[in-house]
């Protein structure tokens, strides 16, 4: 059997090729077989898309809210299938594999509770002066929506992810371009949402699921001048193929893409004195978890140069050194990671295939600023260290960091006060700040800012988590009437 | 005398070439000679707002309404000089000059009185279940800000206008790039907004005024990767050409251009057999004021194939064609006016030099689909009509329509409730709806929204007029700490 694409309820009839997904921990190919849809599948997506839009973009926000949350429990119903194909396609561990799909299930859940706030839509009016005249505010559906899963959210930024749920509660209909690897987990999650929105009556084409190893599929979704917006979770360079494209459209349109991050973390001595302990703890797994192969994962740490800095970097250095490798999500990951690290630093051999030793690298300050891979991010179980003589030195290497989604600051209440202008330069560059906390493990709620400064996303002046999401997909529009 | 550009508080020390304005009443040029300025200047004035940009940010909402306030206070106590400037510049007369004055004045102060508004920052604070965390947002002026005048509004939408008041009002500082047009306006406008950053203490750089009549500045304010946005109202020609250099800049920036619009208006035989004088009356006004060089222009008019229309399209064909010729802005503007209607009508003569005749073109409706011309915008005192047959040809021409800022109906109640679907066609399009009204007259108020979709404004999700216009310049960020 050939897992086959859907081009709203029905199924595409043909294939361009064949592909497979890969279990890292297993070293094998896994047996299902998926067909890369073809160019026409796509446009023909896009058109039942462009209908199901007629109608779908004026459905209630109660239709709309009920739709999410069947989508959530038909997932939940699903449980043990999903997580056994989401370990099988990204060698994460089961336990990984709940705690993603529940959040999942939270965000769908969330974002449709959120629509029945009477003031979800910001709703507007004011009187015309010496007028008969009201004006009043209307949010609208921006139309299809293409989006592309991550690699390293199968379930919480992929097929029924951040995105998808995003812009169906927007009222648009979306068309999810599978991510190659995990098509499995993306094919039972587009399953689930289909039987429910066959159930609850959405229109025929208000969800879509191409299956593709190219480039073409995706290429189509962002220049069809029927799609209106993109989301994207990814590398700069993907993510910055995309922009590029929009741009170039006869009628440009928004991509809200979600790339790279180092994620900078600045200790202060007397927090580390206090709490040296906790902090590497907290660090250790925050790095070598899943094999920090988190976008939030914190990848560069500004420790001072003192006695605390030293014995705190030693011993973080230490438990990284003694945690165990991990399993990275796709050959193709850990290959581009091992290769990344060679150009700067030097490989650490393991004895399981496509593991890496989590590792702390620890660089001079006199060296740190002249070599731009200091500054890049590694997308693995390693992070980057550098001793900081002073605040000014501090403020010079900061200064040269690129938009963040993340800046973390670990230090007591009178020394992050006292370094106000420090946490002011990373609040100039990040999408969201932690104070005494670890940046991984994005709260999916009301007040998240999950984006940032270029390049860690593509728009600072929106977020990809949380209900506020939704807004990257409406447009206001006034109507004026006695 | 030569008029120099302003790089924050100093003037500029040399220019490269000398412009003067022209007044097409008097057909001569305006005496005041102004000075282009240099690239380097353009640097100079970028790099001192990204100076700026560190203090004003953090201005409190109290300061920058102050700021604004006076800024409009001190434009009120020119207003004489200011007004005698604008007509000389535009050939506007002195009571479209005041109440474009009095429009800037209430932009300027509703925009600062709106940040006094507690909930005007959207915030928000969510708890992170099972742990100590809060996470709560805030919104931050994205940094510096180039702003492009408009030929068409000399002060409400240039050096002081729209696009200035809410990035200032945001935190975020000014680099003005006056009009070629009217650079003694905006000379004398820049003025008063520096005397008054001055007086109240805001930062040295946060507003700059560059005078040049070329495109060398333009092109290095939105490429300067110091500016963080792009404000812009003009032609659809010249609003692309800078976001085409947005996208291509190291980091992509958002452009808010405000561009070009036909402005349908779709008339149903009801209303017309009730009020049919009352229409004449308005939208012989709408088209023909000030030579109809507004944005919002009633540029197409759809008529129903009935007795009344045919009778209404005759009245108002007459109406115009007695109205007095009007008199353009800029020979540039005449001259490129009239080789666009000579392209596809006859030019009609007229006696004074740079005026055109009000005249309203009537298509028949069997030609109407297969001429793009008949879709552009004709920036004057010309309104295209076409007849339609039936609803169902008239969806088929308002579905050819591209993204619009307007879309009018002149239909009774149970006119407008019927043609539901014909009203959600331009709903779809278009950035406000007016129902028996004239789209000429862009309320300020909070529910406005002034832009629409592509290309009638760069990015449907925001508006160019009215309060809500400072949230392009905001980005939100999220604390999360204990």
């Amino acid at each position: 059997m050939i897992y086959k694409s859907r081009i709203g309820f029905r199924f595409s009839d043909e294939f361009l090729d064949v592909f497979q997904t890969f279990n890292c921990l297993g070293d094998t190919e896994n047996p299902e077989k998926f067909g890369a849809c073809t160019v026409q599948d796509a446009k023909e997506a896009i058109e039942l898309a462009k209908s199901a839009h007629q109608s779908y973009k004026r459905s209630s926000v109660e239709f709309r809210a009920r739709f999410l949350t069947e989508i959530a429990n038909e997932l939940d119903q699903q449980r043990d299938s999903l997580v056994e194909m989401f370990c099988k396609e990204s060698s994460l561990p089961a336990a990984r594999g709940n705690s993603e799909l529940d959040r999942t299930l939270l965000q769908l859940r969330s974002y449709g509770a959120y629509l029945l706030n009477p003031s979800w839509n910001r709703p507007l009016v004011s009187e015309i002066p010496n007028s008969p005249f009201k004006v009043s505010t209307e949010l609208r559906a921006i139309g299809p929506v293409a989006v592309f899963g991550s690699s390293n959210f199968p379930f919480a930024y992929s097929t029924a992810g951040g995105d998808t749920a995003s812009a169906l509660a927007a009222g648009c209909p979306v068309i999810v371009k599978a991510h190659s690897m995990h098509a499995g987990t993306s094919y039972l999650v587009a399953e689930c949402i289909l039987k429910v929105a066959q159930e609850v009556g959405a229109p025929d084409g208000v969800f879509s699921h191409l299956l593709d190893n190219g480039f073409d599929i995706g290429e189509e979704l962002v220049t069809n001048e029927s799609i209106k917006a993109v989301g994207f979770t990814g590398s700069i360079k993907g993510g910055r193929a995309l922009m590029d494209l929009a741009a170039k459209r006869l009628g440009p349109i928004p991509v809200f893409a979600e790339m790279g991050s180092v994620n900078p973390v600045v200790f202060f001595n007397n927090e580390l004195e206090k709490n040296s302990e906790l902090w590497i703890d907290k660090f250790t797994k925050s790095i070598a978890t899943d094999a920090g192969q988190f976008c939030t994962k914190p990848g560069l740490l500004f420790v001072p140069n003192s006695e605390i800095g030293t014995s705190f970097l030693k011993d973080l250095s230490y438990q990284l050194l003694v945690t165990e490798p991990q399993c990275h999500l796709h050959p193709k990951l850990f290959n581009s990671f091992k290769e990344q690290v060679d150009e700067t630093f030097k490989w650490i051999p393991t004895k399981l295939p496509y593991h890496s030793q989590p590792v702390l690298r620890i660089v001079e300050a006199k060296l740190f600023l002249n070599d731009y891979n200091y500054y890049e991010e590694y997308f693995g179980p390693q992070a980057i260290a550098v001793q900081y003589e002073s605040v000014e030195q501090l403020f010079i290497f900061l200064e040269k960091l690129q938009g963040q989604l993340t800046a973390t600051f670990i230090g007591t209440k009178s020394e992050i006060e006292e370094q106000e202008t420090i946490v002011e330069v990373l609040k100039e560059k990040a999408g969201r700040i932690i104070i005494n906390g670890v940046p991984t493990g994005v709260t999916v709620c009301d007040s998240m800012v999950h984006g940032g400064v270029y390049p860690a996303a593509s728009d600072s002046r929106f977020t990809a988590v949380g209900t506020q999401s939704i807004y990257r997909f409406l447009r206001p529009i006034a109507v004026q009437q006695i």
